[in-house]
């Protein structure tokens, strides 16, 4: 199951475009945090797809989104991708990202606002950031027609799934892992800083490489153990 | 060279929406087939992209601009693609067409009127037709839309990405981690299955992720430090 969820829309007719644009790829769930007041362009810009704007759920955070529809995956888009040095912000295009998709649990895909994207406190609460290779003279799409091409990709995807023997491992298999590399990272006696930059760059590659639930199970026993022999120490 | 003409269109701000998406994906040479009137909107709507409206060239008719301008390839651009019986709209996807572009010469990318398309007749001049794979239950996208997603696929296939400082990390770097956890591994007291197990998933979940280079050498000095730590043991 796939979430769009629009943050902080401001423009009206967006909302529009973007229903459109969602069941043009098959979707229909569309959430809507903080958004501008529903408007006629909304719904005009929408076509036939105007049960998508009329139906779509509206909460007023992306935690309290994730919290509520139980939410397993989270992925980001931006068009201000990181460079080397902006780790929160290492992306992957989307044919990548919906090259190694695997269509298990909940997924919600955050779009943000149309003048200033998704805040770095949102961007860290994602899986795995996803960016549309563009020219650098002009990086920054309109965010609807970002969206047109994550759908597009994930849509061209889909004929192969679901790959059923592949499934993905739960958040809470996910959340495991991530914990106790947590703990093990507190154990190394580094800055700051330091720490939180290596446990975010492990959760991404958690986030981007869609491990099955053996996988997990392997690589969680792996960290338990390195953890214990950090605790005997 | 890439024309992206745009047939008959009837919104300013449809106009603005695809010279913003044309820059996006480094194209500047915009041409208007019999357009409605330019208004601020036109310019509103292309953002940074305002000089690719003010540059556009307009033309009463699709052979007058393919004569005048001595445009060496045709494309068309349609929602509805023709069954096998069809066969002026018989049409391959936009990555098919992107793989099999071959940039020499003058080419031109017709996207048709936003209520109607291209005619018959204007499908008839084209070289080669281009659909975008939708879902049935509304294949009809928003012109610009549509337009974003094939100017994407072109880009996609051009040599400017991927852009430098996103760099996979190389086959040393990935590696230079897999050794490393190896040792990890091994320090771990492990039967040998079960050692060979927890080398193996690691590996494939570092063959999934694509990581970048300062990933890797975030990954890298984590994983060096705790093996470290285990040694002192």
């Amino acid at each position: 199951m796939i979430y769009v969820v629009f943050v902080e829309p401001e423009t009206p007719g967006n909302i529009g475009f973007l229903a459109r644009t969602m069941k043009n790829f098959g979707l229909s769930d569309m959430v809507l945090i903080n958004p501008c007041q529903l408007e006629n362009e909304s719904y005009y810009q929408a076509m036939h797809a105007r049960e998508v704007v009329r139906n779509a759920k509206v909460y007023n955070s992306i935690p309290e989104f994730l919290e509520a529809e139980k939410i397993d995956f989270t992925v980001g888009t931006t068009g201000e991708a990181g460079g080397s040095y902006n780790l929160p912000r290492i992306a992957v295009t989307p044919d990548k990202f919906a090259e190694n998709l695997n269509l298990t649990g909940k997924m919600a895909l955050l779009f943000g606002r149309e003048g200033n994207g998704l805040s770095n406190d949102e961007i860290e609460l994602c899986d795995v950031i996803v960016t549309i290779p563009t020219h650098e003279d002009y990086p920054i799409m309109n965010i609807t027609h970002a969206a047109a091409i994550v759908l597009y990709e994930i849509f061209k995807k889909k004929k192969s799934y679901p790959r059923e023997e592949l499934e993905e491992a739960s958040k809470v298999e996910k959340d495991g892992l991530i914990g106790t590399m947590d703990d093990i990272v507190e154990k190394l006696g580094y800055p700051e800083h330091k720490s939180k930059n290596a446990s975010l760059v492990f959760r991404r590659i958690i986030g981007r490489a869609f491990i099955s639930g053996r996988e997990a199970h392997t690589l969680k026993g792996t960290l338990r153990r390195i953890n214990e022999r950090l605790l005997e120490k």
